[in-house]
């Protein structure tokens, strides 16, 4: 493997100390990219050009030609695990994710396997050691999974929900078919993340989208303590470095202090908790990404520097901070504004570094 | 006035003591029920079902012969101001609340009036009037109104939004602009509450849905400014008794020591909160509503019970509290299970205010 020319992000996930304050954006490989909705419709459906290594790569680094980012992730779905397990996953036309076979009873949850990742899922690891190679060091490269209690959400329901009545309806009225579900989803995330870094990816990153819809005892019960097993379980060094580790709780910033417990390297941000106070809660326990309004994005470029300024003060002096938004970029974004918010964060985060 | 035979409600908000917690339901007048469904029905659109007086007194009714419930509230729509302020309100079929004339330049807020809440919204007046007639002091009546914020993101949008793109463009790029408008808004839910509480209203609650979507800097100055605002500008006593305030900042669970700052008598809760934690934080600042997650009545009797009685534990002895959901009644509810969760913090609060 080439050796890394840029390793800010690694450091700073590391909390080593950096020249200035890294950053990518989560989607930032997505359809607020013209280029990207080109080669979206060359592939045909979102899910074939998931399962295409040579185009995932092609997505996964259009950003990085038009931004200086400091990390590339893996351009892929979190529903690649449940399709694996046999659950059918489709796209209906403008709809959210669906499953042909959503898991709701004893038999179904029984029956579900533990997927190989490089049988069932080799086109993921296609796709991770096709964009190293042509990264060819240039950034490092982030792998990533869905949380157990997110992909458990989506297999139950038989897709996207707003009210997670039958996922949270079997939480409530059999908690233990809902944790037979989620120890098989925990050990599929960790071979399936430990298959990822096998391939090359130099950092990895949990998505809990779902976990911040819990109440504080249910979230400690169904998504925390299985993404500890995961973090417990993976690979912690490769290729002679360390692979840090990200949790990311949409919604989750009154349980940082948990989540810093966990043994993860690093943790997700939104855009609801100040950085600074989230800082002085979690100490030196785990370094933190984030956290831009996404919508802070439809404003002007000076609006935009001007919140970044905010949050790179808040967070202050030394290493430990990776900028991001606090969610993914809105479709809608031009991609100017994105620009705007990369040039910023280089820009004026070199004094915290000082 | 008929004299209060039933006050457990308003004496939990002054944090008096009660020989039971009293509950009530946010949107406890709504589509889970079959005999709302009628009454909507025969009254046309939901506009219609708000703006006729005697048949928002006849749902507003309901659930409290189905329920031992300790409250009822007002029917009525957040949006009935700016409706009032002259933007058209509709609701298309199967969509959301929309407007035909939304406010997004400043020619447009500049031209905004405050509504006379007896000329302009007599409608709502007229409502709480005849509930209070029926009610015959049965129940103390919740009056309401969203928040400033909360009005402000439908009015510049046109109606409900996923993304807020132009409400916060408008908050990032022209500060000032939104200022003006959330200024108006303030001396209109002032006005309108107080009306209400002349009315008959005998304590008043600010929904702040969408609050939550802000950073802690955004929250504290373009909404939890202006609740306070009005907080202050509320009528302090009706008919020889206190009239207590409620804030409910959906989401806002990392805030609520700035909210018990504002002079409001109680907080409403989410339930990704621990009640018992929330308590210890405000201290005897303000009482306490919430929070059951309401995806919790899609489960058994037997579970609803046992998480009826984890929240009582965790909030403990003493009066403070109010028991509800932590948002509002999913319409796919089975009244059944409603009814286990008020028989559930009836029968099992007594202990706890011994």
């Amino acid at each position: 493997m080439a050796e890394l020319k840029n390793d800010r992000f690694l450091r700073a996930l590391m909390r080593e100390p950096v020249d200035i304050t890294p950053v990518w954006m989560m989607r930032q490989a997505g359809r607020y990219l013209p280029e990207y909705r080109e080669t979206r419709a060359k592939a045909g459906s979102f899910l074939d050009l998931c399962k295409n290594p040579e185009l995932a790569c092609e997505v996964t680094l259009q950003p990085l030609e038009r931004f200086p980012l400091d990390a590339a992730i893996l351009f892929s779905d979190i529903l690649t695990i449940p399709d694996a397990m046999g659950l059918g996953l489709y796209f209906g036309e403008g709809e959210g994710p669906k499953f042909e076979r959503p898991v709701r009873d004893k038999g179904a949850i029984h029956a579900l396997g533990v997927p190989d990742p490089e049988d069932d899922l080799g086109y993921v690891m296609d796709a991770v050691r096709t964009i190293r190679r042509a990264l060819n060091g240039r950034v490092p490269l982030i792998g990533f999974s869905g949380s157990p209690w997110t992909l458990a959400t989506y297999m139950v329901e038989g897709g996207s929900t707003k009210n997670f009545a039958l996922s949270k309806g079997m939480m409530f009225d059999r908690p233990d078919l809902m944790h037979t579900l989620l120890d098989k989803l925990a050990d599929a995330v960790t071979r399936y993340l430990n298959a990822q870094i096998a391939a090359g990816a130099q950092a990895v990153m949990i998505f809990d989208t779902w976990g911040g819809t819990l109440t504080p005892r249910d979230y400690k019960e169904f998504s925390l303590a299985y993404m500890q097993r995961i973090v417990a379980g993976l690979t912690r060094e490769s290729e002679g470095r360390k692979v840090p580790s990200i949790l990311f709780t949409k919604g989750g910033g009154q349980w940082l202090e948990a989540m810093a417990e966990t043994g993860a390297d690093a943790l997700g941000l939104d855009w609801t908790t100040d950085i600074g106070e989230a800082r002085a809660r979690v100490g030196d326990k785990v370094a933190l990404q984030g956290n831009l309004d996404p919508c802070t994005l439809y404003a002007s470029p000076e609006s935009i520097r001007r919140a970044v300024g905010d949050i790179l003060e808040s967070y202050g002096k030394g290493s430990g901070h990776v900028f991001n938004l606090g969610h993914g970029i809105h479709p809608e974004i031009p991609p100017e504004h994105a620009a705007a918010m990369v040039e910023a964060v280089h820009e004026l985060s070199g004094p915290y570094h000082e």
